[in-house]
């Protein structure tokens, strides 16, 4: 299986969608309003799926797909490598590109506790995966609409409260660039 | 009737779609922008049109549906149950996972009187029944697309004025969790 | 062919969707972000196009239509007529429900002169009818986005010059409710 | 070749489409909130794909394509002509139509260095190219709103650094039109 074309293009595609997907999150979080980054994580996941064919670019995704046997061992370890290997990429590329005191990293906010913070993670990611899971056999051409609008509208339910990432990579990259780990089991 | 899995299935979509709808709503809800909450609600019905069926997740269409015959009675009064304990249960997450500050219940805003509250809320559900209706037969896959944007459009134009429930699932889960019942005749 | 079902369904579809239409406008445009008239204009119009079969609710794009002989004379005629009708009542309706400081009337913004208001309402109005034309005839399932993606980016184009409106109904109905026609000729 | 309408066509959807793009991201950014350019500009990107049958309107998009031998040299030079000749009109009328102390020049902003806002630029364009190769041959119903949808979410990206511009043809119209070229090859 590692030698055929298809199985490549598939760690290529986790790879490319989640370095293009945390560069525009990390890149939107500079700005001051918290409207940007929730709609252009929203927009870049409705394009990447409609043109590399629905990848997860998420580890909990695929993590949730392993488990259920709708992935190979194989593919979906890959797959994770791939996607951790996209995020770490693209977040030492934004620390670079970003004024130094740009924040990457998600935090709990101030507006609530941590456990807030991780009821409303969670919550958020349920419904990201359950329409996940409903689009992951691509049958239904509105899929990419779908998953862009759910991840639009999970990072602005949990935005304020835990930085609304939803995606284990989008949290891992710049955590490992720059070392800050506080409340990391949140997200 | 009662014991075949589709009739529940319905059942259970309709609890899910409304504690997904009523959470997301709440948690946007409590940011200062009036903006995000109506994006995030159209955003989010219109993923859940798309993966669960086009669920109603809103006793007033239920209602509506069941009174022109298109919805047997039966399954009209377990689809509204079904609602209501899903808003009840997210409104009650919400209030633990919310700052204590944050106020659940939609209000007449100061902007304007009951009465001219009364009359945008109508205005915005009956454009949202509109298409509702027009779509409920699920022919046209840009269905959820319609309905998705019914909801954010009718959010920003009553939003000012009464809160932009247009759902009573909404106004009424909030209501019963923290006991305030002022104007809730308008939504 | 005033006795056909069809014929007066097509006429009252168009009153419906410009009361529609200028009752979402007329509503949104009371809060004070600009953002939210456009995005809500733009999505009310791409689901009634999806509900109602791509009505125009447009006096200006039915006229060109009638020019270019895509539509006859009795048709174009009762259509416009419905329309107005539509503008009017929906003008009337938000008099009472807004608030009686709101300003119903599109004019001329501080930040342009009439000239510059003139060029930008026409080269908005010019975008939208070029989409409207290439979907007239409904062969394209995207035609409902289209138009809706046409109305908010002309409305957000021209909105901080002339008020955006590239709609004579609905320049038309709050002037007539209210008697403002200062430059009422631009849009 | 030169005599064929259906080649004439296409460089006059390009000039066209051009100048509509130029023009409403000109109009959009006069406006302070910079969220409504990059809304505006991926919605009439969306509304033009499903109208004009997917031009370019972008230079950059065209050299790549000449590049990878998939649009003749003739073919490909006539609209990167075309696209300049649109950017420059729509300059040209926007620098009338706008109040005077507007900027219409993408600049580097003073939130980062040059080399910051060429690595965002590099970045934002890349994205766009994927998804603008992925759907030239047109196969799937949803590539104007992939289209769409990237080149929001690079403007949302690339916006507070680089200006967003990731289309040579929008940086050079108002570059020729007001003679400052400080920075101009960044984007």
């Amino acid at each position: 299986e590692l030698q055929s074309g298809c199985f490549w293009r598939g760690v290529l595609a986790e790879a490319l969608a989640t370095l293009i997907f945390v560069g525009v999150v990390l890149g939107t979080s500079a700005a001051p309003e918290p409207l940007a980054p929730a709609l252009a994580g929203g927009l870049v996941v409705g394009a990447l799926a409609v043109t590399l064919g629905v990848p997860q670019a998420n580890p909990a995704l695929t993590l949730a797909l392993l488990c259920t046997r709708k992935l190979g061992t194989l593919r979906g370890a890959t797959r994770l490598l791939a996607q951790c290997t996209g995020a770490v990429l693209a977040s030492a590329a934004a620390r670079l590109a970003l004024p130094s005191n740009a924040s990457l990293v998600t935090r709990v906010s101030a507006t609530g506790t941590a456990g807030q913070a991780f009821v409303w993670e969670t919550f958020a990611t349920f419904q990201l995966a359950l329409v996940a899971f409903a689009t992951s056999n691509w049958s239904n051409p509105q899929a990419g609409l779908a998953l862009g609008s759910a991840v639009a509208a999970g990072a602005l339910t949990a935005g304020p409260f835990s930085g609304g990432s939803m995606n284990p990579a989008r949290s891992l990259g710049p955590a490992i660039v720059t070392g800050i780990w506080d409340d990391h089991w949140v997200s």
